[in-house]
């Protein structure tokens, strides 16, 4: 199973009255070919769909071949942190850009992997089967999750292949995803960060835009450039206002299974909080930045991720507080709580799920100091690197069915490469991150705190963290290595100060977890399940499930749309990208990209370069290809306007809009900026 | 006194509480040099303002010299009027546009002045004086209207001169305003339609934006083109983001002296019920210029005026349903209240006023059928011109003071041009308009309505404007000067149908006009008046009046603003122009000017092309010159983005901008797309 916690705890469907017109992140065994043929005339045969697959890859972003040869196509951002890994004081790839003049200066990343979907088989009936009748939740959880590791890891023995059981429907639905993997991923082509993040954090989740946020990458076998079978042919001629389009890629969470009450708390209560908070680390790391151009460089990586999240948080804000949307999702619910009241059985069986929900809430609201202070360490610094280890530790001894969710032995291996993995760390860089993480604790919990009294050890944050980082090496990772090679003892031993905080932090994080998990998401659930039951004996099956990082497809038209009074156009052209530049004076991060600039005569300044279309994608989506009715390459996903965010909860396609480079721009660049013509000549297969 | 009737009710002053940033329309006689000092460190000398006042143009929208040989730069749509009347089939001047390529060539344009304020004087003891004490509001303001009309036709006597009282403040203070008139203005250069206008009426009060709304005119004496001593130099560098700027123009109407309970109802009631009138008008003559190529052509002044008020009224009630503006009212007026009640002597005086003006709002609530009924037969029509002819008649032999409004003495002059001038009237047109306009009538009040049997005299509207329109010789300008030339009995006793049927309808809008006048107007105005005051006496008087079509003075910065998540630029390029364009694949009104897409090539399309900036404008600054420190002209106002229409009520420089042509674009596009290196030259001096 995917390594998800919480999430999983709304990884649900929509259901309730009809889907509205390009509504949905279909699965590929369930494609909405009605949909389709009734609002486009359209119906894409087997072999059309097996074809976009096998194309598409899930990268935990999403990609896709578009070569026989291997090569991939992805955004920039998608491989930014690979940029970074590979870039070094002398070559900066991530702001200078990279293309190989051939196969032979393609550069490996470490770590990468890409996987193609390679079939999809139904396991409802084995992991529900799974579940001694009587459980309660929680119990049922623990049992099902035990099937489905084994489930996992008995594939992987069997076949040395990954194997993924999926939760679809809100847990009322199980399939099994079989993948084929490539695990040598080399560097082909990628523009500096200005071409690819024009105008930055502001033009981010925004249309018009003017952005090649676009990176070419080769898969290898045998250290040979990979023959694939399924790849996308470009089509140079590119697509136009009111085509119908498909975008197939790998949307990470959605949540139009939750209930009223549960976005309300996340209006009143979780979003206003996780903002405040994102914002001051952004404010943290940003000051950090301001002490150099290195300290910028090293903090890049991560303000370009609360950049990115605080944005998308504040777009799904604005649609939790627009009484519009709030007041739709409410329509709906009570039409699907009527409706189930109505027929006794239906009643008894589903009926109390709401109210679940409603006292789980409740019982976060008792608990929210445990819930905001206790439950993590962040994601992306040395203590949560540390915690992992510990946890590692702890857990790879035990039967898989006892571990921790994330430590069965399907998702061992990922773990252990994502610890021994060799990435920069700047210690400097991390005093500032634990610094604020553990700040926060310790301002919110006082001193008195259990929790504060045996991590802090009555030392004040900074003079912990300052300790804490001195002395340990846990940020060499051949380090990491040797203590990880030596498994449990070792890491639980050692005297690196930074294993030994994570070992005082441990039995607090399980203890929350385990309380949370109890009385929230497993309670949270158990009653989505029933819900998306309930919606299923009253308005059938014929949907698609809430977003699960898993591959899916989803369609639209290429359409502008109203707004400040005007309207927003389908397309934009590289004539913008100057406009744009120029109307700020090229300040800040509106300064046309040097390369783009130094060949203007020589580019079609007409060429479309991003474009919009209605298809209903989210966070995952980015790199996913976008191809026309006859299933060729006509552009690539690489972000949702702000107006999307609220996509999230509810779809709307009034303005609400998937963001895509243009194909066209991508040759045009590629070719005449980037002087690649020997890549330009394998993407249009000549 | 300016022809202005329902309008002076609302002529008012912004008081309570600190101006904030870069507010107010200011008198040139009161500019405020404070502010600018504080704000900018920088203060305009006299012989600044002095030389400024003297180069701007009162054409009741805005103008200014930009040359010693008269000649005038303004918007393209405060000409396009002009343009229209001057084409023919054979010459489509709107489409095509017009440059003369020498004085020779320049083309008189009948009927159109322009002034240039000479001078402003106080008048307030004059005007108080004339009332005698203890008179009720409507009287007090009769013999105000019959002092001032006294005033301005003896000035015109004894000098040969315009001369106007401006009532300031919403009453509470009164000037002398002394003009120069220029009447023999010819067009000189004036663009295709498109490029003034490109996106239309999608873009239009909104930004970023690409248009050239400009045209220039020039004035004669004696059949030479004028010299002139004040004109404004052109600075052909053009300003920069954050620069100080001037506009000085004659900005029609602000009401930010309204109360709340006033803004409460043109929110509720007036509004709402204006919106949905004019957008069945718009569909109506929409649908007329689909009949063809010409009747589109005949449609389109009556269309793009809808159009504009429709997206101004829209603006403004997106202001009224703000809640944060509203509040922001309600909290000054609390204010002022409060403070005026703590004090026994202005509660005595100034207390009731509130109370008064709710008081006439329930009278119009009372009386709505009425009032939206039977105040007015529209503007721009026919049947508006015949009512003007017979009350014309009805007035003319009066004694000054004892006339309706709009017909003393001074400006009498005003309504014989408007009806003698010769322009086009398309009886189709007229058809549609009038049918809209007495159909209305007809269907709200009932056929048993007192007006609906005397006006319509048991007919269907329909079959009443088929025969009036059929019978009328009003179309014909020679006509109506016979008529006009003969005086009163002549149009009292013509048996011309409209005349007829304007005769019928003039008892019952009198009736109206004075009951509402009584009840509503002079009790608001005086109600505004005594608040106007209240707020002289508690902070003091350095502020400025509410706008009243005559000339002010407003400053600014240069600046972009933040919006849909990210920043509007400052300026936009001619690149833009170009993006936007094949944006949308130049469909509808997104096409590029031919004229501009033909040298493309020659261009520099970094020219800056429009800009924004904080001054405090509103309709009526159309034409406007920006100007520097240095008093040059850098830009040509010629719009206000939609976030800038609740200004019209509480100014607020957040999102609301003024929209301005750079001089460089202007000089740019002139010489290179239009070749007309001579006016380039006049205009840089050379």
């Amino acid at each position: 199973m995917k390594g998800k916690t919480i999430s999983l705890s709304i990884a649900a469907c929509l259901i309730c009255f009809g889907i509205i017109a390009d509504e949905g992140m279909w699965t590929y065994d369930h494609a909405p070919l009605e949909q389709l043929e009734k609002n486009y005339g359209f119906v894409p045969s087997q072999a059309w769909l097996d074809h976009l697959r096998l194309s598409s890859l899930d990268m935990n972003a999403s990609a896709s071949f578009v070569s026989k040869d291997g090569l991939i196509l992805t955004n920039h951002h998608c491989a930014l942190g690979s940029a970074q890994r590979l870039s070094t004081p002398e070559r900066n790839i991530v702001r200078d850009g990279f293309v190989a003049g051939s196969p032979e200066q393609e550069i490996p990343i470490p770590g990468m992997t890409m996987q193609v979907l390679e079939s999809i088989e139904d396991a409802t009936a084995a992991v529900e089967g799974s579940v001694k009748p009587g459980s309660a939740p929680a119990e049922a959880r623990a049992q099902k999750e035990a099937a489905i590791a084994k489930m996992e890891s008995d594939y992987k023995t069997r076949s040395g292949k990954k194997g993924q059981v999926v939760a679809l429907y809100g847990g009322a639905r199980y399939a099994f995803y079989k993948y084929r993997e490539y695990s040598d991923i080399r560097l082909v082509f990628i523009p500096e960060l200005q071409a690819a993040f024009f105008g930055g954090d502001d033009d981010n989740f925004t249309y018009p835009r003017y952005d090649l946020d676009v990176a070419l990458l080769r898969a290898y076998e045998n250290g040979k450039p990979a023959r694939v079978e399924h790849f996308l042919e470009v089509n140079p001629k590119g697509t136009k206002d009111g085509d119908l389009v498909f975008a197939s890629g790998c949307p990470r969470e959605t949540d139009r299974l939750m209930t009223y009450a549960m976005l309300e708390h996340l209006r009143d209560v979780t979003t206003p909080f996780t903002l405040k908070k994102m914002r001051e680390f952004e404010s943290k790391i940003k000051s950090y930045g301001h002490r150099g151009v290195e300290h910028e460089r090293r903090g890049r990586t991560v303000v370009y991720f609360l950049e990115n999240y605080i944005k998308s948080t504040e777009g799904e804000f604005a649609g939790l507080k627009d009484p519009a949307m709030m007041s739709r999702k409410k329509e709906r619910e009570d039409a699907l709580r009527a409706a189930v009241d109505r027929d006794p059985k239906l009643k008894q069986e589903f009926g109390a799920a709401w109210k679940e929900i409603e006292d789980s809430l409740k019982w976060e609201n008792d608990h929210i100091n445990d819930v905001r202070h206790k439950l993590d360490v962040g994601t992306r610094n040395l203590l949560a690197t540390a915690v992992t280890m510990v946890r590692y530790a702890a857990e790879a001894g035990k039967p898989d069915a006892g571990r921790l969710d994330g430590f069965h032995d399907a998702e061992i291996e990922d773990v252990v490469r994502g610890i021994v993995t060799p990435s920069p760390v700047y210690k400097d860089l991390e005093e500032v991150m634990l610094t604020f993480i553990l700040g926060g604790k310790y301002d919110a919990l006082g001193q008195d705190d259990p929790y504060v009294k045996s991590v802090f050890q009555g030392m004040r944050p900074e003079a912990l963290v300052w300790e804490v980082l001195t002395g340990t090496k846990l940020d060499d990772a051949s380090f990491r290595r040797k203590l990880m090679e030596k498994k449990g003892k070792a890491i639980l031993k050692s005297k690196d100060p930074l294993l030994v905080l994570a070992r005082r932090i441990d039995p607090f994080l399980r203890e929350t977890e385990a309380a949370y998990r109890d009385n929230v998401s497993a309670v949270q659930e158990a009653a989505l399940t029933k819900i998306a039951r309930a919606g299923f004996a009253i308005y059938g099956t014929d949907t698609y499930p809430d977003a699960t990082g898993t591959l899916r497809l989803s369609f639209g038209k290429i359409a502008g749309f109203p707004r400040n009074s005007t309207l927003v156009p389908p397309f934009t052209t590289l004539y913008g990208l100057f406009d744009r530049g120029y109307s700020f004076g090229e300040r800040g991060d509106f300064y046309i990209p040097e390369a783009i600039k130094a060949k203007e005569k020589q580019l079609d300044l007409k060429t479309p370069y991003n474009f919009v279309c209605t298809a209903d994608i989210t966070g995952g989506n980015s790199g996913s290809p976008v191809v026309d009715t006859e299933g060729k390459l006509v552009g690539l996903v690489f972000d949702g306007n702000a107006e999307s965010h609220p996509n999230a909860y509810v779809y709307d396609e009034f303005q609400a809009r998937c963001v895509a480079v243009d194909i066209r721009a991508i040759l045009e660049i590629i070719r005449k900026v980037y002087g690649a013509e020997w890549l330009y000549k394998e993407m249009i297969g000549q």
